[in-house]
């Protein structure tokens, strides 16, 4: 394609997403859901003027990468440490819920194949962290202690439905899957998760003392997003999501990230003595307050592309067959999610509030599904079939979240949102 | 290509840029040259790490761009006025003279054909506006009065580079070229480009408007961003180059630029009351703070992508013929538009600056070497011989320019860098 075309499809895609984010606004309605009906009415199943173009893609890639920094810059490690084993077991429960829920009835009602029943339940697992931030953020409650449990869980479900996506792809592909290599994969993604904020951590600091001293300007901007760039391709190498890099090197640059010797050997009293790098909230500052016209350009694409994906076109509307599957599937997908939130002791309303944060799929089960599409383990029919659970689960959300925090939102137990740090 | 490895491409290209910048800076040399010379390095030239990929090369084009928008914003259209028809002889002078002499030595002396004879001439004509304003920028001069006619002069050239580039091709495909459609697309750009700030500003103001209303965040990038991308696929629609649109919007969303009635039908006295649209500065410094994160991380992608497409395998350093031919050349290219300089009446320091800055032909130049090589109207020798010509003008004047400022800088008939508005 030449250039010039893509910056029209450019420009269509972001005034499209500010047009209809906007008026989502107007109405009331979340604007995440605007920017994915953009998606859907400029794209090929509505207009047909955006198709999934490859730099579009690209760049979508690029701005969900950049939130999920946002989204980590954002997160308060400690804070997060102290939810403790709540994040873990929501998504443990999310994952497996969904997973065990939609293999059975499709390999013992629905009677597929094993390969086809543990895709299905695969494409059902993972929510779509970018689509819940959004939402929590559209309602202005992305700082609350729910968030921080979501946060976490959609980080680690996040993570297995990538294993599990890898995994069944090897098995689709050789017939076999050995432990070892899901051990060593795990391995490394932990280590990733581990090591890489501490490394990015010492990374911006260099960067930070370069920025002081550099003539030409830009250097901040510039290093940032080729440090986020490079985690995001570390990240896939040793097999997590690529957006985990963003969120890695997001977490090392938040307000509250400070390496200390101490905390990592755990020995209290020499706190003080031992911390090496502590946090620097005028970095944290400067990056925000730069990062932030990025992340504002990049991440509408994401939205739109995801829109954009799902392409109601491919769905043939007269299969009884595509109806009944999708709507078991539905059921499945809504309340695996939303039952994993009762899972920890928190108040009832907030165990809902989690449970109902958790149900987008959004671009993972996309993914699933497309490369179950790609690869003949779907036909056309399972094809449309998840391609409508996706939609559904990820255009429900929001306006279920927005009735639930209109209607208890400011209950005692949920509460109030706290002013950002 | 898949998206990782494109991420690891970008993170490569913006971290060469930046150490070549930062060294360059070290060594006393402008910084453009570091990224032109990181292209250079890590292109095809040597390790090879770049390639000239599709999506890189959007970015790069994105990047200069988004340059040219924030030389625009810069620019005051009265000032720009005042300067007269300086600019226009500068222009047309430094694409003439190469033009003509290229065209002449290579038809009489090298007895090439008619059609490689105007190609290679053709390739002399346009000064690299982006590596023009770089350069000045570098070396703190952007503001000069001297940089006013340059860039009034590089603009225009510019477009008549791409005019005649449009019409050799034509020529060279249909055997004939006619003088009507010259003039239609002459009107069209005319037209463009006056009329194309006027709509710009109005639409700015409905931005600014929207703006101040909207309840989510980052109205003003991504509009400003659409702005530009639709303007930039509307100069290429009338067959003026993109970065023209990218100028166009830039112009309009300055300090300086107003829409008045009077001004623009000429009636003294009524200047006051029928101001329709006022210079809005609280728009323009909000536009350059949030934009300006966006040109830092584009531009070194433009410069970079230049020094990756001067592939210096394709050279056979061998061939005499190559270097008579080129050394021939560059003579011209550099003779050509240093003399445009003492067309005007200027003092004489300040018509050396002026020729000097006019000499880089960069992108312009390698675009019309390779659609003659694509076409087949440049033979390998030839194109060598092109390479070798851009390489020396693109990578010479940085070096000359920085000669010349530092030994006459400070003399009356240069007038110091008045600070910006």
């Amino acid at each position: 394609m030449d250039y010039h075309t893509f910056f029209l499809l450019l420009a269509i895609t972001l005034l499209a997403a500010r047009l209809l984010a906007e008026l989502a606004n107007r109405f009331g309605i979340p604007s995440v859901i605007g920017e994915l009906a953009a998606g859907i009415i400029f794209g090929p199943s509505l207009l047909g003027w955006l198709a999934p173009d490859d730099t579009l893609k690209i760049l979508a890639e690029i701005g969900v990468i950049l939130l999920l920094f946002e989204v980590g810059m954002d997160t308060d490690v400690f804070r997060l440490a102290k939810a403790g084993a709540k994040p873990v077991i929501v998504a443990s429960a999310g994952f497996l819920l969904p997973l065990i829920a939609g293999f059975g009835v499709s390999f013992y009602v629905f009677e597929l194949s094993l390969l086809v029943s543990l895709f299905i339940g695969g494409t059902l697992t993972a929510t779509s962290i970018g689509i819940t931030v959004r939402v929590l953020s559209d309602l202005k409650r992305r700082n609350s202690d729910e968030a921080q449990i979501v946060i976490g869980a959609a980080v680690l479900d996040d993570i297995m439905g990538v294993i599990a996506l890898a995994f069944l792809y090897e098995f689709a592909v050789n017939g076999e899957v050995t432990l070892t290599s899901i051990g060593q994969v795990s391995l490394f993604i932990v280590l990733f998760m581990v090591l890489g904020p501490i490394v990015a951590k010492l990374v911006g600091w260099v960067i930070d003392r370069f920025d002081k001293k550099s003539e030409s300007p830009g250097l901040l901007v510039t290093m940032m997003v080729s440090l986020i760039m490079l985690f995001s391709y570390l990240a896939h190498a040793v097999g997590a999501p690529a957006i985990m890099g963003g969120f890695a090197a997001g977490l090392a640059m938040g307000h509250n990230f400070r390496i200390s010797l101490a905390r990592l050997l755990h020995l209290p009293g020499m706190h003080k003595a031992h911390t090496i790098m502590d946090a620097n909230p005028g970095l944290s500052h400067r990056l925000e307050h730069q990062m932030r016209p990025l992340i504002h350009l990049f991440t509408p694409v994401f939205f739109v592309m995801v829109g954009v994906s799902l392409d109601l076109n491919a769905i043939n509307w007269t299969s009884a067959y595509v109806w009944v599957l999708s709507s078991t599937l539905i059921v499945i997908a809504i309340l695996g999610k939303w039952l994993a939130g009762y899972m920890i002791r928190e108040n009832r309303l907030r165990q809902t509030a989690i449970g109902l944060s958790m149900i987008p799929r959004g671009e993972v089960g996309l993914i699933f599904a497309q490369v179950g599409l790609a690869n003949s383990i779907l036909n056309a029919e399972l094809y449309a079939a998840m391609l409508i659970v996706i939609a559904v689960t990820t255009l429900l959300p929001p306006f279920a979240l927005k009735w639930f925090y209109t209607k208890w939102g400011d209950k005692p137990g949920l509460a109030a949102n706290p002013p950002p740090p």
